[in-house]
């Protein structure tokens, strides 16, 4: 799959509802482009940081090929793969870019097929359940000392399958492929099987 | 439950693995102290930042009482719930320590009972499944422009029943009431219920 069209089921999300997309903590992946070249990772350090205007954080280690683009590109996208993308994203995490052969693409090389829909600026992997498009605040700081970039979030689209009317659906509307993943090391992820409604809080007497 | 033994199935955990504790992106609560006030809050919002020396962050806004007392205390304890203390952490994430009567604990309101083992800064909530002792680095501007903290990680603990051997156990170990929750938004949690092991990726011919 490639082009600019939206597949089925994806659509936009308003940027203020991204936290929502992130707010539980799934591992992502995050892809780049800048000059003809590409390249995805995973990380599962990442963080919203605020609603309104709508931000995140991400952390990328200065050995990564995805901190070198985004430095020159400015925009990154984030974006969580549902369960059946496990493995792809353990091996997108296993390897560097910059241990390819010189002009190889990883999104090719770990199996990723990509759309890119207007707004978009990078590729957005496709199988995965929402996406956030992300613009660097620079914080020259908090990039050296603690590896932390923050962004702006320009654009958002979601699986509705997965994410409907600014929520995640019901998690047994959500087929098991599409449910995120979180990543406790060496390929080891859960994914949700149990929902908990807490009851708002009842005033004490 | 309160005093400073260790309950049973708590056992230290080296700073070292503490990011193995958050890694998954569990929602956790925060605790601090200082000069006889006490405080608890709810945050979805953490992430680690390194293995070593072991840091993490966690966004605090600056109408928290929690943030207040960790400017003098500098010091807090983040600690994950298992599924059993969901309700318990809405109820946290519901109000704010500043809005409860003079003289008033939050941990006692929520009922949260705590124990405080040696090189705990904080009380450690009891029913939680790991426990990081956190010493903040002051970095003034992330924490004006981003409400973010940074934190070394000085000490940390884990029950037994769902961290040993400086790993979570398998999902079908860990007893559902101790299994982490990710929190959605409005009371809606999501609890593992699936592992997915990922194989190492092949070399591609």
């Amino acid at each position: 799959m490639s082009g600019n069209a939206l597949p089925p089921h994806v659509a936009a999300v308003a940027p203020e509802l991204a936290y929502r997309l992130l707010n539980f903590g799934p591992t992502v992946l995050l892809s780049v482009a800048h000059a003809g070249r590409r390249n995805v990772m995973a990380a599962a350090w990442n963080v919203p940081l605020e609603f309104k205007p709508p931000r995140v954080a991400v952390v990328l280690d200065k050995s990564t090929l995805t901190r070198e683009l985004l430095l020159q590109a400015g925009t990154l996208v984030i974006q969580v793969p549902g369960a059946a993308l496990a493995e792809t994203t353990f091996a997108a995490g296993s390897c560097s870019g910059h241990d390819l052969p010189a002009g190889a693409d990883k999104l090719v090389h770990c199996g990723m097929p990509v759309f890119e829909p207007e707004m978009a600026p990078a590729p957005l992997v496709a199988g995965c359940v929402a996406w956030l498009a992300c613009r660097r605040i620079a914080e020259p700081h908090m990039e050296q000392a603690y590896d932390l970039f923050v962004f702006d979030v320009t654009a958002a689209w979601a699986d509705s399958r997965a994410f409907s009317g600014g929520r995640y659906r019901a998690l047994d509307e959500i087929p098991a492929a599409l449910r995120p993943v979180h990543h406790l090391g060496a390929g080891l992820f859960w994914s949700p099987g149990h929902a908990i409604q807490a009851q708002p809080a009842r005033p004490r007497t």
